[in-house]
């Protein structure tokens, strides 16, 4: 019945996990919904509300999987309400006393905003063990790569040398801080709903907020202390978290899609054997994984927005906004969870060719060093006399050799203003004592622990 | 197996139309898939690349409700190749001599922009009569409310006063204008594509050209020239289209939503007697056909400034790009597409209470006739001492009303500055009849053709 | 100058407030640039790689209104270098001793990256300080109007009660929760950068790491660990955060748009003496803060897109997302920042019409009191069944009333299923108790503490 | 005054062009709106509704230079009203009897709107001109290189070979489409406005719709039939249209980007003398224009959104989507129009080394020749087993060879499947005939005319 691409048969794996399917497929949505429906009649029964036989027969049956889907879908579109279809299904498969007694003095809202908050939990927490993974493989990497040089590229040219545990600590820096948001922004958005009609609770007065934080407790959500009906910042918070996550991975995974290029070839994925590259030209990797964190965090980005746009609702309820989320809340869900799996497999995966590495950094004849020429320069004419002398020396031919920008030691030596000897020092090796201090201080921070 | 709330049994219909369905649902686009390829080995048996028997055999046989789904899953999933697996399963369902034949030479994207052009064409059609129709039905409500007179409303307050078929004939002169985007954007988004590895044919040499154009014409689509593998203008401006379609039906949706309002009651939908408003407020009739335009305008902008951002691709092929718009085309089109389709529901069954509008109008204590009398003393006290006067009316109470706001005529009596016969005058009709002319050069125009 | 009528004369100050231009006007920006420079000087001294004395001649010397912006600019334009042109006229200001040793060994994006840095400090601040004086004010409207009846509205339609200081809780709750997530993302945001060439300092080897910490010190900056030239979740968050804020207000705008409107009147902006609202309807009293709340939360959301977008840079520098930022951060600042000022205005000077509220409420024949009604019914009759009675009663038209919708009890008493009196019991007061209960959670907090 | 880079004295001319600042800076957009005032005081006399003469002082004195633009600004701010500040400024500088018939019955939104008409018809036409530019040198490269074979490459990785003109015909094909969006779109958004208070024209009757004919016909822009306060899908298409254009040239800029990295090297942007790339690696020549290109397109692809966004506004105006056009025009079209003039500069200036395309494509050991071997196969074994046979081959270590990557023909010569003189034919040269044909077509269709 799917009519998106991101949910056929066939590509829908693109677009989620197994981990993200068991909490956001029909099925086990449906058991979810079931499930914070007993969790109110149990709440409700303990204060005394509905009967407590009532609250343990909905507890016994309400199973998704006993449930008329058609008959739901049909009373749904019958009376264009969004539960209806719902509550009729479950009456069906209720003991007559027990029937009185389900979604008892809730709204729809309640429901899908309580599912809201099991589905961020859940996902945050998902998302959260995937970075974790990714950002200790990426520590690994970092170490193992602490001095393994390689040319740092601006603007796309290469340019000064970097390390490539460099390159590495700086992604793991910024997933760490991601780990940070996941657990500040868990306590503020893993809330229940209990709002009633409008938001004041009326319906179980005086009840109210005694049953709310009863039913929270029960999910193991947090109680919001006030109705949220068209407080959406949770949502968009969490929306905006996963689409900064997602931007994250997505960097990565172009940084490794450009430097798998075979013109430069210092870094691939993994290939998995059974992988078809393609079929006209079979010769070819492509670097798939990369390329679809970047399409991920597109779709993320995208939704996050709109569930920004959806904070500004206007009075106890809106439609517009709301129904926004339904769209917009699983796709940045769906696009960043799936990002953050991919991404442990990518860098768990990563091939490093440092050799290629060092080749590719000689590649321009010492134009490497020109930073640390420029710093010798520096402390004997002053800097911006020495980027004068720089520049002169690379349009000047040194005699012999192809271009003046192959060959940096020749061109300044062509200039008469070092000894050969000190130049020959200067470039003796790249400047990546502070690149290497840099990783050490990234990775001697550790990963976060498993736990928010 | 949906994992989408916009693709689940109970939501579905929100988010789709069965004419939509009939393009987007997987068997369906799965059968075009298959008419797609079946076109191609024809024009390839036309011109002798393969044998006809082949192409008669893949024609007679692809059938998409014989295709093994689980099967080509698992192949997709095990060789990360988008197609490898429909190929897998389509050469199980064909006859021996038919299996070397099919997808010959072609890839993945060929097949998957063919179909985009198909659903760009189709869909650019379904939404074009539904816009027709609307464009109608509003033609009817402009003409019949010609005289209807109601307050002008700027910044959300009531002012000089308009007509209503002068609102609505405003709707449908941008619906006027959507029609011809429509138009002139078919003949660049309804083509084929056929570019194999990288887009220069080299495969089949030296037909390429002229199999694409037998290739396009069999479909019914035109020929793009030349292939346009990252050239994806024609999809952002078919998405950009149809954001402006699906943001013009808010407008109305968001009208309606306004001035149903019972405080102001002007306008309300259509009930079917089978709606079901609120459980817990049994007496509410809400607006959620306005408010649903509104959310599906969001979705439609989102996924249209995905299919921008995507036009950004390097090289041949750009997997980044591609893939979203994978998400992104389905997503504006099944948004606008629905829009489209609720629209005409909404238009057609729009109750309008004219009582009401004037009743309102004059509520304001005949402020609405401030621009007209503005017009009369401009033309004896020139405009800006006119604005002065009025000021001074407005801020003076008259003896006896009970705020100067509410007697515009009281209080500029109060000035002495025109005969009190003459003020009667200024206001005993609204000034709309510039408003009806306007309508009528609207309605003059017509409803565009049904053929594009 | 100003080419956008965001920079206007006539339209500046819509747009920006006087502390923010403090942070972006040019000469404050440029004074700023200059002082990161002295600052980095200073730092150099200390650590012995300038002169002692050349720092203390560019402390003493750099000053923004000594600089020949026109020579800057002209040099700009002709080297397409983003600062050589500020060097050079900086050089033109300095002493002979100090020229060589200003801005030496830093890049463009280190002047920038830092600015950035005090920026998001600065503006997170001023935000800060405003929402922390609208949430004060917020807390006040809220417990004065614990009790102040009024309808709650879902979808537009009025249905249960809740009261004026309910609604006014759920924004300061949303509030607070923004201070919250600034003062955490304060310590990820207030940071400098130093990098050099392409992030690993190779300029200022071995002194890199402990020039950067002495470098952010000087700042009041926190120290990065590592650089971030690439790595621009910090930038992405603030953005984000800053555009949660603006929907946030909007929310608020919106709210006092909808019930500024005459026809419901029960709140109103303060106006200005000098306020002029329409030339051509001067009775009219336009809500024109709270239009712009919204104006400026579309703004910042769009610009914060454009942050999360540009975290996807490649290598080491990447232009494409580094000029994009120079765009999207200054206006996700004044828009929201611009926000942050008018919703202290709108929220201290709000206009409440409690009376108003009141008729409103009961203008729907007691309508409000359905959910109380269903409540009382639900427990003698069960829920689905009490709410089936609803149904009932409200399609029936009692003897001698309008319509059955204008009054609920005498509805309801055609159905003879609750004594007269119990009736007239349930419906006697608004259910408002457990709103006010929350009202009273919320103004238990307080408001978050002036320092973050 | 300056609150923003794009508007600072260093970097407003990243941001604008000579011929935008024409339309936007303020004296010059000062000047266009008395412009207007003076067409609506012209036809307001020829249908007698003012003074000749007022019409005559008005067109001779309103003249922008003459303007007190702090008393402007001082009276903006204190009315809180857009154009009394401008209103009163202008009563200033005319003569006595003038001074009531400017600004005749007229609002401020008739002002901005038609200078928006204006904005529009001339932005679209500096655009257009522009792309004309560029499609004429674009079609230029095609033809020269026609033939200058290159690798196509997908993924980021070589593939099958094109041509370089086969590239840049695709380019100038999707530039030629948006020469006939311009075109097509000039008809409908370069109108003018004039609405009065609510749309209706009350304050004219009855000569309204007269008086909106002569107003437009003096401006030289098309009538609008009916008041578009709020009907603005217009500006929406116009920016749409824009950004598509932005989102193309971006396009171009970064496959100059990517193919100007010295590890591929096929293409470089033109170095002007004066250029300074960078200070710190002075060798390095960074693709800056191609990098600004995208960043532009950013900014108007966010901008249009806004536009699309702002097409939902309700009643007949609404302040909310109205201030956000006065952002978001301007932004979308000075990044287009910026992007415009930057790839006129680009594309004209691109240097194409032809021999290191051929260099490249060889460098993978003749796997661009895989397609074509592949179709050879296919007509002897079928497509799917010669997919195979492909594979088998390609995971074969040929003796003797490095890799069986690295040489497709000695990977296939140990098969045994062909004749090796027939495998030798089949690599002989690249498949690129097609390609050269498409170019044809492309240069065939000719560039469009200089006028829409």
């Amino acid at each position: 019945m799917a009519t998106r691409l991101t949910d056929s048969t066939t590509y829908a794996h693109l677009w989620s996990t197994p981990q993200l399917v068991a909490v956001f497929d029909e099925p086990h949505r449906l058991q979810t919904w079931l499930d914070v429906l007993s969790a109110l009649a149990d709440a409700q029964a303990e204060l005394g509300l509905i009967p407590a036989e009532a609250a343990e027969q909905i507890a016994r049956n309400a199973r998704a999987d006993r449930l008329d889907l058609d008959l739901i879908a049909k009373t749904t579109r019958h009376t264009s309400h969004s539960t209806l279809g719902l509550i009729k299904g479950l009456q069906a498969i209720l003991p007559e006393p027990a029937r009185e007694y389900v979604y008892y003095g809730a709204t729809v809202q309640d429901l899908t905003d309580t599912w809201f908050g099991l589905v961020m939990r859940d996902v945050g927490r998902v998302v959260r063990v995937d970075l974790v993974r990714t950002h200790t493989a990426l520590l690994r990497l970092a170490a193992e790569h602490r001095d393994t040089v390689m040319a740092g590229r601006t603007h796309g040219q290469p340019g000064a040398p970097i390390t490539f545990g460099f390159k590495v600590a700086t992604w793991a820096d910024e997933i760490g801080r991601h780990v940070a948001r996941l657990d500040e922004g868990d306590r503020r958005w893993a809330v229940g709903q209990l709002a009633g009609a409008v938001g004041a609770l009326g319906f179980f007065e005086p009840d109210g907020v005694a049953l709310r934080r009863l039913f929270c407790q029960r999910l193991g959500l947090h109680d919001p202390v006030i109705s949220w009906t068209t407080t959406r910042d949770r949502v968009a918070e969490f929306g905006s978290v996963l689409s900064l996550v997602a931007a994250t991975l997505a960097r990565i995974g172009n940084e490794v899609f450009e430097l798998q290029r075979p013109e430069i070839g210092e870094l691939s994925e993994a290939v998995r054997p059974s992988t078809v590259g393609s079929i006209t030209m079979p010769h070819k990797r492509n670097p798939e994984t990369s390329e679809h964190l970047d399409t991920l965090a597109r779709v993320a980005r995208a939704a996050a927005g709109l569930l920004v746009e959806g904070m500004v609702g206007t009075h106890e309820r809106d439609g517009r906004a709301w129904k926004t989320e339904w769209f917009a809340l699983p796709e940045v869900a769906l696009a960043a969870g799936t990002a953050a799996q991919l991404a442990v497999d990518l860098v768990e995966g990563l091939v490093v060719d440092a050799e290629r590495m060092r080749a590719n950094l000689d590649g321009s004849g010492r134009g490497w060093a020109s930073e640390r020429v420029l710093a010798e320069l520096s402390r004997r004419f002053g800097k911006h006399r020495a980027q004068e002398l720089m520049q002169q020396a690379l349009t000047r031919k040194p005699p012999g050799s192809a271009t003046a920008e192959q060959d940096l030691i020749a061109s300044l030596a062509t200039l008469d203003i070092a000894d050969p000897a000190d130049l020959a020092a200067w470039v003796a090796r790249p400047a990546i004592a502070t690149a290497g201090a840099m990783v050490d201080a990234i990775v001697a921070r550790g990963t976060p622990g498993m736990v928010g």
